[in-house]
C-alpha cells in the first residue's frame, strides 16, 4: 500500500491509543477528587464508560456523525459501519458514505477507532460532574445515550459536515465537540440532581469535601496532559510534520502557561497555592488550546493558556457560590474553558497557519466574522445539548431514578451500588455530618463544620 | 534503509513499548487485589519477572523459540542471540538459523524484544495466581525456567514454525502461547502451593479476601488494555493499515463487550455490578480476542467478548467452590479465556479477513478442521506446560521451599521476604482469624467470620 | 514532505512524549519514597517543574544551548526560538542560526519539544532530593534558573558543538547532560539544605525514614523505564531502523541485569531483598546506559547494568553514612551513575556499532583517549554546574529563604505549604519524634528510636 497511507494510519492509530489512555486519566482525577467511599463508583463507572461509548458508538454513532446526511444528522450507514465505502481511497477517489472524512487517506476502522476515542471522552467527561451521588445504572444508560445519539448529533454539525462547518466554525480538537458538549451534560445532570448531601449548610455556606486521594488525583492529570498528545496533535488524522509539530508546541504551551497561571491565582485569592486548581490549570489550559491548537502561533497559545489558568480558578469558585456542585471541577475545565477555547479560534486565528483556511481572527485583523461563527457554534451547542441532556436525565429521574438513597449516599456509593470497599483494609475518618445523621440527629450540617473536625 | 523497514521497524519497537507496559499493569491489578501486608512482595515478583525474563530469553528463551531446528525445539544459534542472521532481509533473501520470523521485515534486535516482551508477560501472568504465600526467591527461579525453556519450546511449537504451525494450527498474538501458558503454569503452582491461610474454612466454605487497593486494580486494568493494543494490531509486526486497524477495533470490541456481559452476570448472580469483575470481564475479553484477533469480523469480536465475559464470572465462582485459591482470578482471565480464545478462531475464523489463509471456522462453513488443530494445541500446550511447571515446582518445593511459614503468612510477606512495608504510616485494620492465631488460638476460621468483621 | 522527514518526524515526537510521561514516573518515585504528610507537596513540584521548564527553555534556554556562538553558549536567535531557521532542511541545505542540531531533518518545533523534554528531566530530578523540607517558592525559582541557565549552557558544550564536543567527548541520550547534571544541582542544593529534621541522631546514627506508598514508587519506576524507550532511542532523533533497535535492547538489557544485580546485593549486604534497592537498581541501570547506549554491544550493556546495580546499593549506604540527606536516592541513581555511565562509555565504546565515529573505548583497545575525553566532561560539568547550583541556592537562601520553618517541616509541607493533605481521609501513625517536639519536648532524636516504634 501507498507509503502516506502507512504513515496516516500510524500515526492516527498510535494518537487514538494515546487518547483511548485518557480514560485512566479521568479515572484517576474523578475519584482522587473524590472520597474514598465513592472511589469504587467512580472507577466503575469511568471503567464502564468506554465500554458503553465503545458500542454504543458502533451500533448508531458513528453512522448519525459521520454518514452522509443531512446539515443536522448523518442518514446513511447508520448502524454497524454497514455503509459502502472505499476508504483508504481520498478526495475525488473515494466512494463511500462517510464523505465527511474522505479528506483523510486511512483505513475505515482507523478512523472509526480515532473518532471513538472522542466519543468516549465525552461521555467521561460527564462521570465526575455527577459523583459521590448519582445511580450507577443511570449513569451507563446517560452513557449509552451521550455515545449514540447527543454526541454524534453535534459533532455532525462540526466534525461530520453540517450546518457549523458550512458556517465556517473551526474547532480543531473539540473544545466544542468534545469538551463542552460533556460540560453542558454534566451541568443538565447537576441541575437535576442537586448538591451532595453536607455540601452547602443551610445558611447557605459551602463545606470543602477535599479528595481522598490526591496521588492519584495528580497521576490522572499527568496521563490526561500525556493524552491530549494524541488528542490534539493526531487530530490532522495524516502525519503532516510541520503541523503535528507545531501542534504538539501550542498544546504543551499552554498547558504549562495555564499551570503557571491557575497556582498564582490560586496563590493570591486562597493565600497558599492548592495543588487541585494546579492540575485543574493544567487541564484548562489543555481545553483552551484543544480548539484551536492549529490555527494559532506558540505565542498565542502561551496567552491562551494563561487566560485559561485565572477562568478556571475563578470559575471554580463561582459554581461554588452558585452552589453548584460540581465534586471535581469538570463544568470549570471542559464547559467555561471549553467556550473560552473555541472563542479563542475567532480571537487568535491567523490564516493557514499550519496550513488550515479559517481567515484571521479579530487579534490579527480578521474582524468579527470568525468569531462569529465561533459563538454560533458556542451558543447552538450548548442549547441543544443542554436541553437534550435535561430531557434524558428528567426521563431517567422519571423512570430508574437518578438520585441514590440518602442513607447510600452518606454510607457511600461503593456499598450501595457495587457491594465493594476501595480500602477495605485502611482506617478511615468519618466527616462529622454522618454520624449525626446515622445517629439519628438532624440531617442539617452546622455552619462551623468542616470535614477536618470530623475526625473522632 | 528502504521505507517498508523503516515503517515495519518503528510499528514492531512503538508496539512492543507498549506491550512492556503491561508490566505496569500486572503489578497494579495483582497487587491491588491482594491485601496490604502482602503487597511490596507482589510488586517486586512483578517488577523483577521481567528483569528475569530479559535475561533468560536472552541467554536461551529466544534460541530455543526461534532458532531452527526440529519440530519441538530449536537448536540453532541458541545462546545469546549468536547465531547467523542478515534481518531485516525477508523470505529467500534472508540469511540465518532464525528462518521462523524471517517473514517480518525489521532488524534482529527489534525482533528479539518483540518476542521478549511477550515472554515477560506469560512469567508475570503467573505471579497473581500464587500470591500471598509463595517464597520469593522460588518465584524467582520458577521465572527463569519459564522465559528459558517452557515458554520458549511451546512457542516455538507454534511460531517458531514447530509441529503445531505445520498442523495448521492459529494463535495470532498469544491466547494460547501467552495467556493459557501463564495460566498453566499457575495452576500447577497453586495445586502445589494449596490455598492461601484463612481462605477455606473447615466445612469447606470460601471466605471473601478482598483486596486491598481497587483503585489501583483499576488504574492497572486500563493499563492492560492500553497496552494490548500493542499486543494484538503489534502482532502483525508490520506495518500494514487495513490488518492492523481491524485488529484494533477487534480487540477493543471484545473488551468492551466482555465488560458489560461480565458486569450483567456478576449483577444478575452475585446482586450487585461488582468492580473486581467488571475489571475481569475486561482482560477475559482481550485475552478471549488474542488468538482470533486477526482472523474474525467486528461482529465476531463482540459476539467472543460477550461470551468471555460471562466465562470470567462463572469461572472466577467455579474455581473458588473447587478450593482452587487464585487471589487475582488468573487461571479465570488467562487460562480459561486463552482457551476458549483459541478455540474461538476455529468457530469465528473467516478466511483471509486480514489477508491470512487460515480457512473458514465452523460457524463460517469451514466444518472442524480448522476447530481440531485449535483444539490439539489447547490440549498439548496444556498437557506440557501443566506436566513441566509440575516439575520445576515440584523441585524447587523440595530443595529450597516453595511456601513462606505460617507465621509469615499471617504477618505478611512484605517484612518476612524483603523487610519493607508498602504504607508505613497508614494504621490499618487486621482480619480477626489472624489476631486469632497470633494470640494462640485455634487456626480454624469460623464459618461465619469475614474479613469485614475483623475490624477491632 | 519527503518520507524521511515524516518517519523521522513521528519517532522523534513519539518518543518525546514518551520522555514527557517520564514526569510521572518522577512524580509518582519521588512521593512513594517520601512521606505522606509532605506528597502533596513533592507532587506540586513535580507537576509544576515541567510547565516552569516549559516556559523557561522556550523563552531562553533553547537559544542559550543551540543557538549559534561560542563554545561555551549559544547567542543567536535566543529568545523565544525567534532566529532564522528552515528546518527540516539538513547539512549543507540548512539555513539558520540553530545549526548544531542541522544533522536531524525534522521540523524546528519537533526538536524544541523533544529538547524540551529533556530539561524538564533534568529539572525534576532535583525535586527529590531536595524533599521534605524545601520551601516551594524556592524550588520554583530553582528550575527556572535550571531550564534557562544551567542545563543549557552545559547542554551547548556537549550538544549544541560546544568544546566538549569538539574534544571528543560523547553522551548520547544524556547520562552527563541531563542526569548528573539533576544530580549536582541537588547535591549543591542538599549541602546548603542539611538533612531532614530527625534523620539524623546526635550521636550520628542514621534513622530510617520509609517512604509512604511503595505501590506508586513501583509504578513510578515503570513508568520512567517505559519513558526510557523514548529517552535512549528517541535522542537518534531519526527513524534508523537498525540504531534504534539496538538501543531499545541495549537501554532493556542494562536496567534487567542491574534491577538483578541490585537485589542480589541488597539482599546480600542488608539481609532481605529491598524493594527500594530494586527499584532504584533499575533507574540505576537506566542511566548508566543513557550515554553508552548506542556505542556498545548488547553484551557490554549487561555488564554495565550490573556494574550499575552494584553501584547504587552501595552509594545509598555511602550517602547516608556521610549525613548527605538524599530522600529518594536522587544522588545514587542519577549522580553517581550518570558518572558512571559517562566513563562507561570510554570503557567500553566499539567504533561504529551503529554507526556513530567514537572509537574504541579502553578495554576495545581504544587506549585512554576516548576516556579521558570522558573524564574531562565529568569533571567540567560537575564543576560548573555545582558550583552555579550553590551560587543559586545560595542567594535564594539569602532572599526568599530556601528551607521551612521546624515547626512545618514537622507538621508537614502540605498543609504548611499548599493547604492541602494528600489522604485527608486516611487515618497515620505519627513518628514518635514529631509528637515529642510537639509536646514541647527536646529536638534531640534517641538512637533506639525509628518510625516503626513510632505507632501510638
Amino acid at each position: 500500500m501507498e507509503t502516506k497511507v502507512v504513515l496516516d494510519t500510524l500515526w492516527v492509530l498510535i494518537t487514538a491509543m494515546l487518547v483511548f489512555f485518557m480514560n485512566l486519566g479521568f479515572a484517576m482525577v474523578e475519584s482522587g477528587f473524590a472520597r474514598a467511599k465513592n472511589a469504587v463508583n467512580i472507577l466503575s463507572k469511568n471503567f464502564i464508560v468506554f465500554a458503553v461509548s465503545s458500542l454504543g458508538f458502533l451500533f448508531l454513532g458513528w453512522g448519525l456523525m459521520f454518514g452522509d446526511g443531512n446539515p443536522f444528522i448523518g442518514l446513511k450507514g447508520l448502524f454497524f459501519l454497514s455503509g459502502p465505502d472505499n476508504s483508504p481511497a481520498v478526495g475525488a477517489a473515494y466512494r463511500g458514505v462517510y464523505s465527511a472524512l474522505s479528506w483523510t487517506g486511512v483505513p475505515l476502522l482507523a478512523k472509526f477507532f480515532f473518532q471513538l476515542v472522542f466519543a468516549g471522552t465525552a461521555a467521561t467527561i460527564v462521570s465526575g460532574a455527577v459523583a459521590e451521588r448519582i445511580k450507577y445504572k443511570s449513569f451507563i444508560l446517560f452513557s449509552f445515550a451521550m455515545s449514540m445519539l447527543i454526541y454524534p448529533i453535534v459533532g455532525h454539525w462540526i466534525w461530520g459536515g453540517g450546518w457549523l462547518a458550512k458556517l465556517g466554525m473551526f474547532d480543531f480538537a473539540g473544545s466544542t465537540v468534545v469538551h463542552s458538549v460533556g460540560g453542558w451534560a454534566a451541568l443538565a445532570g447537576i441541575l437535576l440532581l442537586g448538591p451532595r448531601f453536607g455540601k452547602y449548610t443551610e445558611d447557605g455556606r459551602s463545606v470543602p469535601i477535599p479528595g481522598h486521594n490526591l496521588s492519584l488525583a495528580t497521576l490522572g492529570t499527568f496521563v490526561l496532559w500525556f493524552g491530549w498528545f494524541g488528542f490534539n496533535p493526531g487530530s490532522t488524522m495524516a502525519a503532516d510534520p510541520k503541523a503535528i509539530s507545531h501542534i504538539v508546541v501550542t498544546t504543551n504551551t499552554a498547558a504549562a502557561a495555564a499551570i503557571l497561571s491557575a497556582t498564582l491565582t490560586s496563590w493570591f485569592l486562597l493565600g497558599k497555592p492548592d495543588l487541585g486548581m494546579t492540575l485543574n490549570g493544567g487541564l484548562a489550559g489543555l481545553v483552551a488550546i484543544t480548539a484551536p491548537c492549529a490555527f494559532v502561533s506558540v505565542a498565542s497559545s502561551l496567552i491562551i493558556g494563561l487566560i485559561a489558568g485565572i477562568l478556571v480558578v475563578l470559575a471554580v469558585v463561582g459554581f461554588d457560590r452558585l452552589q453548584i456542585d460540581d465534586p471535581v471541577g469538570a463544568l470549570s475545565v471542559h464547559l467555561v474553558n471549553g467556550i473560552f477555547g473555541t472563542l479563542a479560534v475567532g480571537l487568535f486565528a491567523q490564516d493557514g497557519i499550519t496550513g488550515v483556511a479559517t481567515g484571521n481572527g479579530l487579534f490579527f485583523g480578521g474582524g468579527t466574522k470568525l468569531l462569529l461563527a465561533q459563538l454560533t457554534g458556542v451558543l447552538s451547542v450548548g442549547a441543544f445539548v443542554f436541553l437534550a441532556s435535561l430531557l434524558i436525565w428528567a426521563v431517567l429521574k422519571a423512570t430508574v431514578g437518578i438520585r441514590v438513597s440518602l442513607q447510600e449516599e452518606i454510607e457511600g456509593l461503593d456499598i450501595g451500588e457495587h457491594g465493594n470497599a476501595a480500602y477495605p483494609e485502611f482506617l478511615t475518618r468519618k466527616p462529622a455530618y454522618s454520624l449525626v445523621l446515622l445517629n439519628g440527629g438532624a440531617a442539617r450540617v452546622g455552619s462551623s463544620q468542616s470535614l477536618s473536625e470530623g475526625r473522632k
